[in-house]
């Protein structure tokens, strides 16, 4: 019989795990925790909603990815249990042996139909869909040109790959032209329609010309631009027009449409390759149906009623608007993430702290996340928020700013 | 607008789509499509059990890892169905920043005392808890050995990592041993509590002698020892008394417990140096509500109820002596995974075909996922296929032998 909770100790530990307990990583974040709550890792104890409980308080909660609310809609909730209901809690295989749901194909056939393209293959995370593409796009040989504030799915799947990085500046399609046009390897290029942390959106129509000038295929991952940009919500393809020029398009489930679950959206034949080559894919077991049902039902509800997008732009533009009114100078963009430039890490961090003392729930961007000095503030709009709770966020950020002493001029500032 | 449904034929394409496309597994994907029905991405089109609705038929499935058939289990259906209306449909945000449920502090929780340990770490997918492990656990200079018949997520893990990775002979501690015990370079050893193709379990207690000797932690991979083998149906691990020795545990959800994700099982402070280390955790969407309420509920029936690990062996029992009676030769095991050598790809291709045709679903094993020369039939048991399904897999399985003239002496031999 085992022993309850006893652990390894007392016996010698191998290096690599001697190794794993010494990372300075591990010490800074024991440590953090020791001074007082640290951003990460907080304990969310209700559905995500603007009022969400923290532990053990209601907080107004400017840092969720639940865009179009859509998460907590009832049409989305009833399609989920009535899937758990039909198919079962999982389907406990993949899709390439035992758990190929009509489900699953149906997510499929909804997604390309929406985008208007010939092919879409479902992943069970938007980790997965980022790592899958790149680790079968790419040979050992090929350059993978990435923004140099690419997320780490997609960097991931570039080494696991083993491909060549090469890294061009934040939104600069010129620095990818001078860099790529006189070389010889074949690639690609990655982009975002929206950055994850400073809220921009890449020149889509730009970039796609330097990458037929360079012969690399497109890549836009739409995490963030799903739901929250364009007019019908396909994301910055649909508003620079390119919905039809990448070559594939990625996007996740666990943003606008409130689920869990990725895709990779494209023309059929790379699609159908894709699906017979990706390891990824073929060796992760299927998304569970009420994952699958409730992504489904919320891609519906944006199809029919693209009048969310608009709803959640509004308040998006309210919140950009009332804090320039208060002095402070958001990265310009008209997506859903506003990020206010604050600077140093520490900075930031008691920023953070100062917003979650008086019940607001923001992210702060650090160091490594963004270079050193230029630590952010990120706040992500709901559609759901109401008009009073944008001012009443929008103020908390000004006296936080006072408070600091921060400048809103010399801080965040415009960034392009 | 979008032109609706087109896509990018017509204008050049980028050399990395063109050698996409030109790959030859996706030829013989298509080709295989064209002859007949392949074995892969069958349709299912209603919940996994016993008897599963798939391509228009009422098949007798014994393909699916539904082993306990807790994914449709009206208690873990009505778990999942309580959480999508608690909690929301999905949490929109990765457990580091915004989706760090109580329901998923919950299910670690339940994880570590059902192993008596002390720490536990859940990942959205049971590939993202081996490709974590492997990429945080491994620096560039480490050796990862690994059996030769290892799962593909946790290769990939040690391709992130960019480790050095070393194979020895399918669970064979000692050529573990003699390529190991002279080597000075830290690293790991990553083996199977059962393996997914063979069906045979690993030799725990020599391979962690090994390890001790050799100074490499060790990692048990209890995909599908996890409700299938120990008496309380730990795994392996349980079987041979090691549950508390093994460096790490790695598990999936979405096999025994019904539902998706994984996790990985060890010391507390080792898993909280994981927590703030492994990339493939820190960006990848915490999973939905349904999905983890789902594994809890299927962890707690079986935490209350080990008489459903009994079950499933006795099912096991009972297939096993079928085989055997009518003078065909599993690759012995206790385990729910129950292997026949076939021989050659074409002969284990048309097996299957030949038990399709009679209305049964099991997965063909064929090269590269073993040595050419030796394909299986893999039929895989749940708890609730009752005897006469037994029955009838395994005649049907002799009839298919005999119509192939494949000798039940020279094939489906005992494997060691």
């Amino acid at each position: 019989m085992t022993r309850p909770e006893q652990d390894t100790a007392g016996r010698p530990r191998a290096p690599v795990i001697q190794r794993l307990l010494g990372d300075p990583r591990v010490a800074q974040a024991r440590l953090g925790k020791r001074i007082g709550r640290l951003p990460y890792f907080t304990r969310v104890e209700s559905a995500t909603g603007p009022i969400t409980r923290m532990e053990g308080r209601d907080i107004l909660n400017f840092g969720s990815n639940n865009y179009l609310g859509l998460a907590n809609d009832p049409r989305v909730i009833a399609a989920a249990q009535e899937a758990s209901a039909r198919w079962g809690a999982g389907v406990t295989g993949s899709r390439l042996l035992n758990g190929n749901l009509a489900l699953h194909e149906e997510l499929e056939e909804a997604l390309r139909r929406f985008y208007g393209r010939t092919g879409a293959m479902v992943f069970s995370t938007g980790y997965g869909a980022n790592l899958g593409l790149m680790s079968s796009l790419l040979g050992r040989n090929d350059r993978a040109w990435v923004d140099e504030e690419m997320h780490a799915s997609v960097l991931d799947g570039v080494w696991l790959a083993r491909a060549n990085m090469k890294r061009f500046g934040h939104n600069d399609p010129e620095h990818l032209l001078a860099q790529a046009k006189d070389d010889t390897a074949s690639g690609l290029c990655v982009v975002e329609g929206v950055y994850s942390m400073r809220g921009d959106r890449a020149p889509l129509r730009r970039f796609l010309e330097v990458c037929r000038e360079t012969r690399l295929a497109l890549v836009v991952d739409e995490a963030h631009g799903l739901g929250t940009v364009g007019a019908r919500g396909l994301g910055t393809v649909e508003e620079d027009g390119v919905v039809q020029d990448a070559d594939f398009i990625t996007i996740t489930f666990s943003k606008s449409l409130g689920s869990c679950g990725g895709a990779i959206i494209g023309d059929k034949d790379q699609i159908e390759a894709l699906r017979v080559l990706t390891r990824p894919f073929l060796f992760t077991a299927a998304n569970t149906p009420a994952s699958v049902a409730a992504a489904l039902a919320a891609l519906r509800i944006l199809h029919e009623d693209p009048a969310l997008v608009a709803q959640l732009k509004e308040r998006v533009r309210s919140l950009r608007e009332a804090l320039v009114e208060r002095g402070l100078r958001p990265i310009p963009s008209d997506g859903p993430i506003v990020s206010v430039e604050v600077g140093a890490d520490f900075d930031t961090l008691q920023a953070w702290r100062l917003l979650w003392n008086r019940g607001i729930y923001a992210n702060p961007v650090i160091h490594p996340a963004v270079p050193a000095g230029h630590g952010l503030l990120r706040l992500s709009v709901m559609r759901t928020h109401e008009e009073q709770m944008v001012r009443t966020v929008a103020d908390a950020c000004a006296d936080v700013f006072s408070d600091l002493q921060l400048s809103h001029e010399g801080r965040g500032k415009v960034a392009s």
